[in-house]
């Protein structure tokens, strides 16, 4: 919960509470337990107007059931307070229970092994809580500490890599386009830094200086 | 990993393996255990084309960094094999691990409290697969075992639940409109079912003998 800034709990008959090993587990987050609230269910759905209840199941009744995106999605449109309700561990939630909710919430397990731990079920709501916060799917590419290389300077690395493959005889200097096309395919991939294209240079005048330095050997008599 | 439909799972230099209490808690997904590949990580990453490590915190080396959502996307569209890394509990992966991922994924927590759990980021990472298999962000209502309440029979209900309200003196008769509207948007939201609608029917009736009895009595000598 505190990794994905939810705080608002409330323990619904706990067994033990509060408890030494659940306060150690919690390590740094032990604040969410020292906060929970332990009461009835109906203390807890005080001025709740949208109840999600998890349910691994399929149950007889009809219920409309919503995978977690979706229970999120109807969290974040509703102007009034939500709850998730959670059951036991191996119990899951009571009919009764599960009869005050809105909604069913259901992991989409597969057929054949359903049983997804509590810890689990929460940790996915409350992931797709913050995921929803952040805004999904998306490449978060690292805050750029190197910038990076302007297009020109790709242009400039092409060339000077295009003169350096036809000194080594790499390159066909009669048909290069094949292969540098390939080579730019490649590094507009990559997105280098400057710092990167500076490096990459490097390397290409190092293997200039051997070229050349061969060359003036060759033509030694 | 089983609940959501994984099954290769590689332990690099695990600190117990087999492990009665790892064995334990795996309670009927112990096959994924028994099946699972203690090797060296060169090992581990054989015939692997594309490799993402998970990273708890933002790294001072600039590597492209995605959230679950993406790299998931990123996996199904690679024509070859893929592997996430995870680290350990406290250390998470090396610099050198981290240097063989093509990407780091991250699981997007909150700044205060960053400690997720190394099983929460599995479980996070194995849902958002098994979300992409089953595709997100659906309500997905319960297989239907009555059939819905079709249009005929609602606008009876609304004829029924009219006339009723104007019997009891609820309804203005000159102008039911208003309220017969709020009506309308209830039940269009509810979805009733066939059943429903005649257990609804059945109560207004019930209303209805209630009123006639009634008026024949007022209207008795």
């Amino acid at each position: 919960m505190k990794t994905m800034g939810l705080a608002d709990l409330s323990l619904v008959s706990p067994r033990r509470f509060p408890d030494l090993e659940a306060s150690a587990m919690a390590s740094g987050a032990d604040d969410i337990l020292g906060s929970a609230q332990v009461c009835s269910l109906d203390e807890a759905l005080e001025g709740v107007s949208l109840i999600f209840g998890t349910s691994a199941r399929l149950r007889s009744m009809s219920w409309p059931q919503l995978d977690p995106p979706a229970c999120i999605a109807r969290i974040r449109e509703s102007a009034g307070r939500s709850a998730i309700l959670f059951g036991q561990e191996r119990a899951g939630l009571t009919n009764d229970q599960l009869a005050r909710c809105n909604f069913l919430v259901h992991v989409p397990t597969v057929e054949a092994y359903r049983s997804l731990n509590l810890a689990a079920t929460v940790q996915i709501l409350c992931y797709e809580w913050r995921m929803a916060e952040v805004g999904k799917g998306q490449e978060q590419p690292l805050p750029q500490r190197e910038p990076l290389a302007q297009s020109q300077e790709l242009e400039h690395l092409y060339g000077h890599l295009e003169q350096t493959l036809i000194d080594i005889d790499f390159l066909d200097p009669n048909n290069p386009r094949l292969l540098m096309r390939r080579f730019r395919r490649l590094f507009s991939r990559i997105q280098p830094t400057r710092n990167e294209i500076h490096i990459l240079r490097g390397v290409l005048s190092a293997v200039d200086a051997i070229t050349r330095s061969k060359s003036e050997r060759d033509e030694r008599p």
